[in-house]
């Protein structure tokens, strides 16, 4: 099967055909390139939602109830969860989990699990081309899950045309002691399991945060009561996100968001690229290594040795 | 002054000369670079001990009466205190804050905080060659204090020789819900503000997740209670810290250690100076901008685009 077969059976959603692709993107195979540069041009961008928060906050249960939602507005639904494997232990901290099987049977929804690859939480490197490979298939609208630590809250909002964080009563998500830096990417806010004690304050809480700290782009993030068990307020999450996208469209934000976007993963793929193309060429055999040994007894500086592999690497 | 003249001021111990270098360190300037390469070969390493945890956990106060305690023992000490900004804001989220006043008056202590430059938190680029100025200035201990979320807790291991991890009771910081990676990294791990209650059951936690989850090289992480306020147990702290080196020093930790730490400093060093020497060579006068720009509106592939400046790159 030539690649152009291979691009025209993901265009029909061929399901076989997408899930081998998106395996090729995420192992970085020269075949996962290839489609991309077949495909890319041709797509239609999705609108990709960022569904973030704790662990436990029931991110994957409101994802799925999300999708349902969006299928019920004949809109085809890639679903994009990110398992985050320590860097340490090599293991998935979630382990396995019984994904979504109410949409197993739904012809309609491309559902996908990736490794974060020996970083703490995250997204997955590749996770923008994986979108790529489902707007290819027709979806127009992908779900990207992932647990936040820190960092990746950041990341998700990088990949996402809008980014939905998932706060819970109850759970030490109290807005004083979140990660500054995580509330102000949220563009809708979910205060999930609202049917527990403590769901009023936790959204007092956000709206006085929100009144504080208004946004520089003029977007109020609404807040949307869920109750993800039981579907309830997804419909309302649903208008509140379409609600987004309407505002991006009429504003310059949507445009904005895009070129940060692509500048982002286009400065990240240059500099993996240049390395990986540098460590190939001049550190063979061992010479690492060397280098590092240099370095450890002191005999060696950091600062000369990379200067040597640069120049090396530019004359080879 | 020449920067040998510079080097000579730095290892007497000259204050300002310390200080200066620091910032031509930090700044990523020439003169910190030729500095560096002066010194180093010259550098007895120190023990440097990353202090982190969560927010309000008391690591300030406790680096302080490390210090303290390591002065009584004839050591010089550095300190290394990381601020975090956040990404989007560019503020500081902390705030200003008055540090460790008792240590003003003491020649014998140097005193540095970082920004961790538009990063979530985190260490700050160019941290160890901080670290390496302050062994030139004869610090045989550093302490770097941390704010410690989620990613970044991983890269202070990194840099340090030891860590500290700081668990409060009654802070949410239950270790069921502490993120995986995080409890891997501590070598020691400290119950601060001990006196309050809920820290027997904090220790029983972390005990009962030590015993299940043993290290593969073989350490023991003490768990020591202190209360940083009163310096109540930060002779013990110390203590289990020189222990923890003693143990590095006998097994082949210490060395494996350094060895990837090294390692992770050469390559990424290495990824980022490649990086700038091609966007400085290549992508003058708006390239980012049109190239990001085809590649919004599906023009252009962004693997064809990388691959087009990484070409160029090597050709020039």
């Amino acid at each position: 099967m030539s690649y152009e077969e291979w691009a025209a059976k993901i265009v029909t959603g061929d399901r076989r055909a997408i899930a081998r692709a998106i395996s090729a993107v995420e192992n970085g195979e020269a075949a996962g390139v290839a489609l991309l540069k077949l495909l890319f041009p041709k797509v239609s961008p999705a609108y990709v939602i960022g569904v973030t928060g704790s662990p436990g906050a029931g991110k994957s249960t409101l994802a799925e109830k999300l999708a349902i939602e969006y299928r019920r507005h004949d809109c085809r639904v890639g679903i994009v969860a990110v398992d985050p494997t320590s860097p340490f232990s090599g293991g998935a901290i979630l382990g396995d989990r019984i994904r979504m099987q109410s949409l197993s049977g739904d012809e309609g929804v491309f559902i996908r699990s990736m490794a974060t690859r020996g970083r703490l939480g995250g997204l997955a490197p590749g996770a923008h081309d994986v979108v790529t490979i489902l707007e290819a298939a027709g979806c127009q609208v992908v779900l990207v899950e992932t647990v936040g630590v820190g960092q990746d809250e950041v990341e998700v909002a990088r990949l996402a045309d809008a980014t939905a964080l998932l706060l819970v009563p109850g759970m030490g998500d109290d807005v004083q002691t979140f990660k500054a830096g995580v509330m102000e990417i949220a563009d809708v806010f979910v205060i999930n399991k609202a049917d527990r004690p403590g769901a009023d304050r936790v959204q007092q809480e956000v709206s006085a945060m929100l009144s504080l700290v208004p946004r520089k782009d003029a977007w109020s993030p609404p807040i949307v009561r869920t109750v993800a068990t039981t579907a309830e307020g997804v419909a309302r999450l649903r208008e509140a996100l379409d609600g987004f996208r309407a505002f991006g469209d009429q504003s310059a934000l949507r445009v904005k968001r895009q070129q940060e976007k692509w500048r982002a993963r286009l400065l990240e793929m240059l500099r993996q690229t240049l390395f990986e193309k540098a460590v190939a060429e001049r550190l063979r055999d061992g010479a690492i290594d060397r280098y590092v040994e240099a370095v450890r007894n002191h005999r060696r500086d950091l600062h000369s040795v990379v200067e040597e592999i640069v120049e090396g690497s530019t004359r080879g």
